[in-house]
């Protein structure tokens, strides 16, 4: 039995164990940090749809190496660690033990597929999409020479996949089960724009009907039923109905769980032994607004999770402002560039938030016969009270992957509509809006012209 | 002698008069509002550039009308104010008084030219960059024949010009009495790269070195001759030197100024007189750091600076929170994006502000070989006691000028580098940065790192 010690030991590789690591090392630069990864090459998540198109090709392009790791001093250890004595100490791996004071739990997330469509996993031609390169370099195979698709599922990872594949010429059909794609992120009008394009790129959508059986033809896969009773043939079915905290690891270590299957962690991603830390998609998460558990899953706020982590494992090093996730999410659907922050108006109403919206619709440059320029529509949610701003929605260019940024940033510093009205820009006409009619702050202006008709106006 | 009244008067139709007038009229829907203008037809000033290359190709390209003005129930008057009487409340036009209760002086700026080179303005060949079209149009008549251009001045208008010229096949020159261009905005490492590609796009440049007189040959311009002795000969010869604000009317007026001749206003942008306004380039600045009068011109804040004047018409509406000019720009050199805000670590340096620097330089996709990746340089800067981020520089893609709109967010909101290393961010392969390397977290780590070092570490 080989025996390793080490000052930190994180279990995971993907953003948030790699981040955690990193700022471990950078933070202390005295500690023995190391790294356990099931594969020497990992792939980039989010970019596993492009795999499947001109855009990647292959796994091949989509490869982050453990390299970055060996430059700041950490030690990578391939292989799987199979269970951890939190009291002693140890993780224990085929052959190996790793003797550590620090433990952070990173172990991600797999595919989620519902009870009633388990029987339709062992079937030829049917797969989820999870983040392991053997099995996506298979399925990529598999799937080149067919014609005819089903994707189930109508969040980020099945309408990029549904998009990839009608690019490459494909046949496909999303069905959802929800009368809109992308609900958990846009309001239905937003949402109706990106299902326009994916309409016009040829992909069909079967919204209010959902999958109940997976047709298994001599072993395999002939097409699903639907509740509606209807029949949908397809030579490829893919599962692409979310994904669930990957927690075996802190199972077998009787860890204390949240409400949705991650593990129990504080502000400061600390599991009840303060030794032993949690982060990215096997950890609970709260919504910042309702403060209550939240499901969603995102790299990038793993990754900002690692970052905490890293700094407080030797105690609070960093005060923590901010607790809860703002899911914060951007897509491209064709070539519009789709972005959400926050809560929609939808979900805000329903979790019972008194809010108010306004929308404005501008160009991405200016004036706007400026060649490239596009719409831009802008979207902001704000307390009817107070008037902080709490979600936003974006529908334009590529530069909308950083406007959500923006006002990602508004939330997480309860900026009010007031402060955004006024807020300095840089404007420029073949990078921005123009001045006057720069979307973000317009539809601020008219979200507090919304909130003053309530009160006293003058 | 035609009379005319109204409860909100606006001289000056540019970005801070059009927003004043509009934001006036929604805050105060029961006002009458009118804007007086010299053309019924106006440019977008920032991209009068573009008017010089195929981007726009003409001034018809880049003209905004008073519709929007009509859409919001705003008068708009053509013509010239000679003359306002801030006692009687009088405008007087040729031929027209109009009548006011509050009056918003928004009448921009004009070309500035240093007095040893006024001589130069009567010669044939040599042009200034007003926001005037007849005078853009038969300037752009004049050098469409001509192949031999000289810019003088190293500012956003002069470089943007330069470029546009080189991009029609023409024979550029750019004198620039600095060392590096843009170097109000840009530390001198980021300057380099501008530089190189305006270099490479066949661009000459004459750092160290100014212009001391215009050659006069019978009337047309023969080139120009620098401070060292050399002549640098062409046909057309541009002064790209700034602009000064247009304050005839607050002049003859006697109204209070400040100290680079902008009319003194408050925080609420307010003149001595609480009846009276000044918004835009013919307004005092600000600088945000050291508070001290700035000579900034931008279009964008005076659009902000016109947002808090229309709704500041009759009393204090909304807290206004910030004051100064957060001096946010950005440009696009051959088809990279520069953007700065807020101080350069020179200026705050030169400002005797203990401040600490830290650069990263990721990808503005990922994986790195998505289609169309570039580089992504974000420089940050903050003060070493506190943390709060007072300045950023980016070079990357067209997604930069959005970014330093985020980065001008943090210094508005005087965050520190300790909330901007655990924010939360949308990550999108077609759209951003990897999650673990988002450039301007990843600068805000690293500052982290480096105040700490002046303190205890663990």
């Amino acid at each position: 039995m080989k025996k390793t010690e080490c000052d930190v030991l994180v279990i995971g590789g993907g953003p948030a164990g790699s981040v955690c690591a990193m700022t471990a090392k950078m933070n202390f630069p005295d500690k023995e940090v190391a790294v356990v990864r099931e594969f020497e090459l990992q792939m980039v998540p989010c970019a596993i749809p492009y795999v499947f198109s001109e855009t990647l090709g292959s796994t091949e392009n989509n490869l982050v190496s453990c390299g970055p790791a060996k430059t700041f001093g950490i030690t990578t250890i391939v292989g799987k660690v199979n269970s951890i004595d939190t009291e002693k100490k140890i993780a224990r791996m085929e052959g190996e033990e790793i003797h550590f004071d620090k433990l952070v739990l990173a172990t991600g997330s797999k595919p989620f597929v519902h009870a009633s469509l388990e029987h339709g996993l062992e079937v030829e031609g049917v797969f989820t999409v999870p983040k392991n390169v053997d099995y996506i370099d298979k399925m990529h195979d598999y799937v080149k020479e067919k014609q005819r698709m089903i994707v189930v599922g109508t969040g980020f990872i099945g309408i990029e996949m549904a998009m990839e594949f009608a690019e490459s010429g494909k046949e496909v059909t999303v069905v959802g089960g929800s009368k809109h794609i992308l609900k958990n992120s846009f309001d239905p009008e937003i949402a109706i724009k990106a299902e326009e394009i994916m309409l016009a790129a040829g992909v069909h959508y079967v919204g209010e009907d959902r999958v109940t059986r997976i047709i298994d033809t001599e072993g395999k896969v002939g097409g699903v039923q639907l509740k509606s009773g209807k029949i949908l043939e397809a030579e490829v079915v893919v599962l692409a109905t979310g994904y669930k905290a990957n927690t075996e690891l802190a199972e077998k270590a009787h860890m204390k769980f949240g409400h949705y299957g991650g593990i129990w962690v504080d502000e400061y991603m600390r599991t009840e032994n303060h030794d032993i830390f949690a982060v990215g998609d096997c950890a609970m998460r709260r919504h910042f607004i309702t403060k209550e558990q939240s499901k969603i899953m995102l790299a990038s706020t793993s990754a900002a999770e690692g970052r905490i982590a890293g700094s407080s494992l030797y105690g609070i090093k960093y005060l923590k402002h901010f607790s809860g996730t703002i899911a914060i999410f951007s897509t491209v659907v064709g070539d519009v560039a789709f972005s959400s922050a926050g809560v929609t108006y939808t979900e805000a109403i329903s979790g019972n938030a008194d809010v108010v919206q306004s929308a404005f619709e501008g160009s991405n440059r200016h004036p706007a016969n400026m060649p490239g320029a596009r719409k831009q529509y802008v979207k902001l949610i704000a307390m009817r009270n107070g008037g902080q701003i709490v979600g936003g929605q974006i529908i334009g260019g590529k530069e909308s992957g950083e406007m959500i940024n923006m006002i990602g940033l508004m939330i997480e510093n309860e900026m009010t509509v007031y402060q955004v009205m006024t807020m300095q820009v840089s404007t420029q006409p073949k990078l921005t809006a123009s001045p006057p009619m720069y979307p973000i702050v317009v539809a601020a202006t008219m979200l507090a012209q919304e909130i003053s008709k309530d009160g006293k106006t003058v």
